[in-house]
């Protein structure tokens, strides 16, 4: 417990441990409900047809719930430096839980345009970018207010806060790319949220010493 | 473990340590179920037109889950000062919790009548602000029992109690307030409820000091 | 950890808390989703007309919250005593858990029962009732597994086992006459049930003493 | 905490532990979701009706929820052993945990689809017992990447790895099998899931001795 005797506004006890395990808690929850979205064949239906034209929606489903297990493990490396938890933490944390568990209406919405004509496929595409990029923004501006209040970090971590703000960048220049895309050819836009992803998850060797978030 | 050696009620080692991670398991839910209620764009519906439509259902989405965050703060704030818990506490953080859970039934209530008509969206906000103000009332009831009850607290804690019973009263004052706004214009009602959430996320600077829930 | 040494079918680490830890979980969501079976009324509904329409399923919703929120204090007050765990006691805690995380759907078939007629809303509340009977009768026989085999339990609770066996009848006895009632009249059935509740969070005084589950 | 010193991609604490807790998380969401999926009787429908006419549906809800808790109990003694975390296995777990909360669906499907018809109930209870496969089969995977990666396994759980990935493979295995029953006969393939789960759950006494999961 790192409590903030100083902090008269946060509770004693709510440490960053506490916040961390409340966030856990919202993410696994964001991504597991990314499977509600899907839409059963009804009873009678041609369930091999019924499937085939859910294919939009497992794919983009795939996409997101891997998007989200990265947020959990960049939320995770975030929090682990954090010692002690003030009020504009916690609501820059709660602004980047609010597109957590957004994600799965962006998420329902382009698995069902997706087939149903360019341009609407086209719209929806770039709302799912752009919710990605606001997400992973709102972690750059955690890592920026970290980086400005070295009182709320553990003490070997605060040299690792400056450089993490730019490392932490990628996220939203990424998405910001897949946003153009996804303007230009839903699929396309799709696609690279989902190289993003790998990306993250395997990142290439010269780009791996030092990375954390 | 705060054991309740004297309380044949409560198994022995239902302390308030376990009662807050059950409790947080819920609020967490709470908040990320918000998001099933919106009505995601069928198979062919112009995506951008759907998402037009849909911003009262987000704008009431943000609001209550920014609100349901606090809470969780709050309960944390309260459960930090409690040492051991009987029936009574249990029965009244059940009320709580059935309130907070309750929230996303209010809130795509309102976040669909809003454009359908003066009437009924004055009535959905009316019944809105009254679920908030019913959940933050019982915060109080259960800061006064807990002030009647010091035997609950932790010793350092129980000259906190009274004061806090007092300050917790802003909460379903502000309620109130939103409540009679709503039954007047039902998006004054929203708009003071989301007001409720920024002063308690930041608080104005004058009121900070000695405030924990 | 309370590590099984001697039993090889299970995890080395699979203590009772880790158990204990997962069904809390299942429970804390069991109580929250209960909220989504609750129809929402449609945009352009007579909203006032609509809630009043939805009361029966207001009244549904607050029993089983209030059960579930008692079946997680019995299920704790059981695994508290709990020192290690074997196959059978995962397979009785699973279906005991099958049964809390079933609850929202009889819950849900009442609620919208109970004002369409007799003779379906009595087939929905008999349904109610011998699903919590049934939950709750997985209690007694996680208790009468415990009480035979008392290498499992901890040293001190091996004398509570056998009296904790026949206080645990009380819940499958009086969902029993909630059954029998529910046959009768839907209502009263239901209204044995809220009772069952009120009965086991505030028991009568004389029934106090020596009770933990 | 076993903090992965040598590895700059993951957090520093970013220990099993904590993998572990997350995808109990997961775990326990996907099993009491599964729920969500039954179809509630409609207001004024006859409910003894409804309600035998989802018996199919409640038989894959209850296989189902019993498989999970039994890839729960599987991913937990594999991470019992893991002593550090590196990326690859965020991802093969992230993997196996995108196939358990993928299962609702499958299950849903092969509900409604049992009564309608033999060609649609079998294509359901192929994709059925197809997801059940790959996901057991990223156990495997798991334990293979586990056991020539020692470094990752706490010192004493080096030797059991081997022999680990060999009895991992009975779940694969089970499933193949079953989803060419269900090739078959649709009733046939649910039956065969229905008893790889009990299988699991109570195993052959001769089969017992040093399988961990």
């Amino acid at each position: 417990m790192t409590a903030s005797t100083g902090d008269v506004n946060v509770p004693r006890a709510l440490s960053s441990t506490r916040v961390e395990a409340f966030s856990d808690g919202i993410i696994a929850i964001a991504a597991t409900l990314l499977v509600i979205e899907l839409a059963v064949p009804g009873a009678g239906d041609d369930v091999g047809h019924a499937l085939r034209e859910e294919l939009p929606a497992f794919l983009t489903y795939g996409v997101s719930f891997m998007t989200i297990l990265i947020f959990w493990v960049n939320h995770h490396g975030l929090f682990a430096l954090v010692r002690r938890v003030d009020r504009m933490l916690l609501f820059l944390n709660g602004a980047a839980l609010l597109g957590i568990s957004f994600i799965s209406y962006p998420t329902a919405t382009l698995g069902r345009a997706l087939p149903s004509g360019v341009e609407h496929a086209r719209v929806a595409a770039v709302f799912y970018a752009l919710v990605l990029f606001l997400t992973s923004g709102f972690f750059t501006v955690l890592w920026a207010y970290l980086s400005s209040h070295a009182d709320l970090l553990d003490e070997a971590a605060r040299s690792v806060a400056g450089p993490a703000v730019r490392r932490s960048l990628a996220g939203p220049a990424l998405y910001a790319g897949a946003t153009v895309a996804a303007a230009i050819d839903a699929a396309a836009g799709l696609v690279l949220c989902a190289l993003v992803a790998a990306y993250f998850i395997v990142p290439p060797r010269h780009l791996r010493r030092g990375r954390s978030a």
